[in-house]
């Protein structure tokens, strides 16, 4: 059977990973990346020989490019003529210009969670909602901490259904080497209710969410507190089970040593994996408790890789290539090693 | 009337403040404080013109001190004999080897937070609990963030009872200027609940408290976001006024640009407060809403200076100086300039 | 005598601070400041009862900042009508712009580092080149790091003659409370020489400067190791004594405690300095030793208000209230009880 | 021809890289680790699949570290039993005791930077005294930073001759998930010279060198700047052909993105080497630059992993695998890949 043609546009701390994730499905074939300048995502790119190919979404940048070292194949549009569906990690903003260029040519497209929702025909989560993705031309995949913590509560809500949920996200200021932006000793408060909270409840209409975002001088991963109200009573075995149970869910000890998201950082590049990744959200165990019949739990999302799996299921929507949830995001978890 | 005579034992960061705030009691003299070694903290009371007496707890370092610039008055015992309590500002720990002292001197004594539990035969908070206090020869305040947290509580519990909370605490690492901890690049998680919603039901043994707590690299104060379940429905009105109504919490707007903890110390010191302090816990206005039927809502605590307010109300309680809560509050607030 | 009058354009972290240097000049008088917003700064000034008149920058915004309950007394043009001279602490670029305002009206004004140098006819330092201020119509300060290094440098230049310095800055990314800046887990290096050293040339054109710029994760001064080579040898004696005789550096002891930028800030607090700020710079006194014939030694720079003594001898100098240098820096020092 | 056979004692930050670093030297087998306790990096190789061999320091724990699903080969002993020479890399301190251990069986050791220098026969750094490493038994390598400053400043001084040595090193105050240690918004001031500059001086004896050391709040890496007299004039383009040519010294650009540690740290991470190490040391090309004679430069020193290549060069000259400096580093270099 021949493989569904992806190509990446804009190869940032996003891009990067889905290209990797691309990569590594068995039924997806990688024709290339597109971006515009000679960054140092590039530059490292060239230093590992090219493991795929490199389209240069500004043509005046070739020089450059290839001054610095770095092999081009061809223009966007080259890129462009070759593929199935595009992954579009462009900045936020320049998504909704490049989505022209795509209607133009009848290309669908996955969009990140830096883009405005219209951008999309819907707003996507692999787990939470995949079949609304099916057929869809343009998807909008979920931020990286609303990623997590729909993974978390689509957990438990199909366990037991969920009404409410209170969030309070801690959020990395700041990849690691950003410069553009962070904060310095300080924990920046945004207005209740969050847009974690909001596009929650596009997602997964049935659940009223509300939730506090607050900005720290950390780099390695968001962490969210999450109060969520079950429709019955259920056991704090019964939650552990399904988090246990759940392949893009890490179940790990504060007593073993994960007390914070750079433990499981730390741990992640200890594991050998790329780039240190991890594509699992992580559920501190010690820290399941109940408030009356609700259910407390923290958890810790990698954010720079955390949407690589959902974004592999959304192109499995758009292209039908599974016809259900189940089945599609099997297929991804197991070219990604997950369980 | 003659006044309550005081002294202050240990100056460290506690220590500094509730000496300028026993200070500011009209109704209390501060016959001095003692340390032991030749301070930062001592060198600048020094360089301030000695505003109030030094009696050094090891005689042995007065030589120390006074080559240091530092005048020293006389030893701690001469500090213990004119005083009627003893404010115990020492390092976690050494509180209970004072409080031998205290004992074979019959004198009362009120500890931070620091100290373990059964250090007093109560643990107060002026305006949860002031009557538990009334007579009671040794109490022990709450800790910095368990203080600013109940204070909110404690204000809608009067207002409507309340029956569980569930906070996540969002707690700085370390003290401007500390050297001996504190975290880098990282939000550190502790096994749930908190020790502050355990303290929380000790103080107030009819809610149902629990809790996360999480260290950041920040010194300027802990954010703390409150879910609590009234006891009948409220509005956010009703909420809003409660909380402009207390002379200890300051309502603020995000939008003005209370917009985290730091910008509340850099409000402080721009309004000229004595080391840029703030005695009030703040809400951040927009953070205030309801999931379901609770309230959720968000605070900041200035961890340096938040304990000073109730820890004047613990003096008051011990040497019976006003009978009732309202009282003894209403006094400390004058003389502190809230409301 | 009648006083001189200054007007303050500009109310944010430098023009507070040079609002309140000028109220402790005893031969100037402040006839009031001027803003364009509701910022906290006006909130606090507002709060402390209004110590110095407001006028509003933007007449437009007179209701929204009266609706803040901030009192204005008028517009900036009737602040300028008022003044001698100006001193201009707005965003850079904006100083610019407002000169073209200030020359029309033939007003003198002080800018600050952030603007560029042909903003001014002369770039200026009260203690490295007060004559060459005398009369001048517009002055520019040099920026926080260079005026801290620019005072230790001549010191030791009016000592014993420096031929060369090279500097390696440690520089606090943000200012507390900044969230518009600032890196997080990162150490950021900018091209050699830094600016600070071209501007070291300026200001003394007999010194060849170089030297490297790192922004660093923190908020409460700059780090400067200063290797500055004599004209002859000189003993560690004999510059500690010329730093100590200096008004405005303030040599400390590590293992007093004095060991950071941060202690330094603790210190002012506790030293009750209004808004925790220091105008000296800092000499550790362990790090004064010689590499060869060379100097070297580290300082710490109090970036807020560092810049204020300068500027008020700028003033002096523009408006020739003294002929000298020495005189001129005396009185500055005087009123701001600077030795 | 055989391998000779490495153990390494001590599986931390450091102990993992060598053990990592010996498994890809072709003459070289790593016969296991040992630790004492079920840490995160024992679960992370256990994970992995235990690519090579633990056995257990403290045989009480081998119960705890089968239940966490981490195999044990053995102890401590029978690990030492097979080894022809043992990398020590636990916590300082412990070394030292070790080393009875290792005298009592008549095994060569080398230690890690930590350790006192008298733990060791010769203080070693595999390119500035490789010789004076030959066929002594216990070696102790120079610290992360030394190790980094020493190859810089070795570069030059093979080219050119180095009188003196002056250094400003901003320092990393954690590793990555540290919580034991960490400075918050603050930049930590100590006595100079610092250790680097003294422990250079040891090494390099004919050069005279000080320096100032700095802690911030960074985790990825050391910045240092170096001033260094040359006993001749040389070009910048001199300089930089000579760490060009260095398979140890990465020479980066600013202009391209490489401006900061962190930045290397990610670059490191894209290129897809195992935890995001980097054997080098960077150059910034941009701050390479002269005052009067003297040679200034800023170089990045990844702290975690600097120091594997310098102890592989230490096992070959304490057991004599190569007889000269330059075959050994040479060999050390072609197993790590380096140029």
């Amino acid at each position: 059977m021949s493989k569904v043609k992806v190509g990446v546009v804009g190869y940032g701390v996003i891009g990067q990973r889905l290209a990797d994730g691309v990569v590594r499905q068995g039924d997806m074939e990688l024709v290339g990346i597109a971006d515009v300048a000679p960054t140092l995502a590039l530059r490292a790119l060239a230093e590992k020989g090219m493991p795929y190919k490199l389209y240069c979404a500004n043509p005046d940048n070739i020089p450059q490019m290839e001054a610095a070292g770095i092999p081009v194949t061809g223009t966007a549009d080259d890129l462009l003529d070759q593929v199935d569906i595009v992954l579009d990690a462009t900045s936020a903003g320049v998504g909704r210009k490049n989505k022209e260029i795509y209607q133009k040519r009848g290309l669908k497209a996955v969009f990140q969670g830096g883009e405005k929702n219209d951008v999309a025909d819907v707003f996507f989560h692999g787990y939470a909602n995949y079949e609304k993705g099916l057929g869809k031309d343009y998807l909008k995949l979920t931020s990286c901490n609303t990623t997590g913590l729909i993974r978390a509560v689509d957990c438990l809500d199909r366990l037991v259904g969920i009404e409410r949920v209170v969030v309070t996200i801690v959020r990395r200021s700041a990849d690691p080497g950003d410069t553009h932006r962070g904060v310095v000793d300080l924990a920046l408060v945004e207005p209740v209710p969050n847009h974690q909270a909001k596009d929650l409840m596009l997602i997964m209409p049935h659940i009223e969410a509300t939730g506090l975002l607050v900005h720290v001088p950390t780099t390695h991963g968001h962490i969210i507190s999450i109060l969520a109200t079950p429709k019955k009573s259920i056991s704090k075995e019964e939650v552990l089970a399904a988090f246990n149970a759940h392949p893009r869910i890490r179940v790990v000890r504060i007593t073993d040593g994960f007390n914070s998201n750079t433990a499981l950082f730390r741990y992640a590049r200890d594991l050998g994996n790329p780039r240190g990744d991890m594509y699992e959200i992580a559920v501190f165990e010690e820290t399941i408790t109940f408030s009356g019949n609700n259910i407390f739990f923290t958890i810790s999302v990698p954010q720079e890789a955390v949407v690589t799996p959902e974004t592999m299921d959304a192109i499995r929507a758009s292209l039908m290539m599974q016809a259900t949830r189940e089945e599609a995001v099997a297929m991804t978890n197991k070219y990604l090693g997950l369980k």
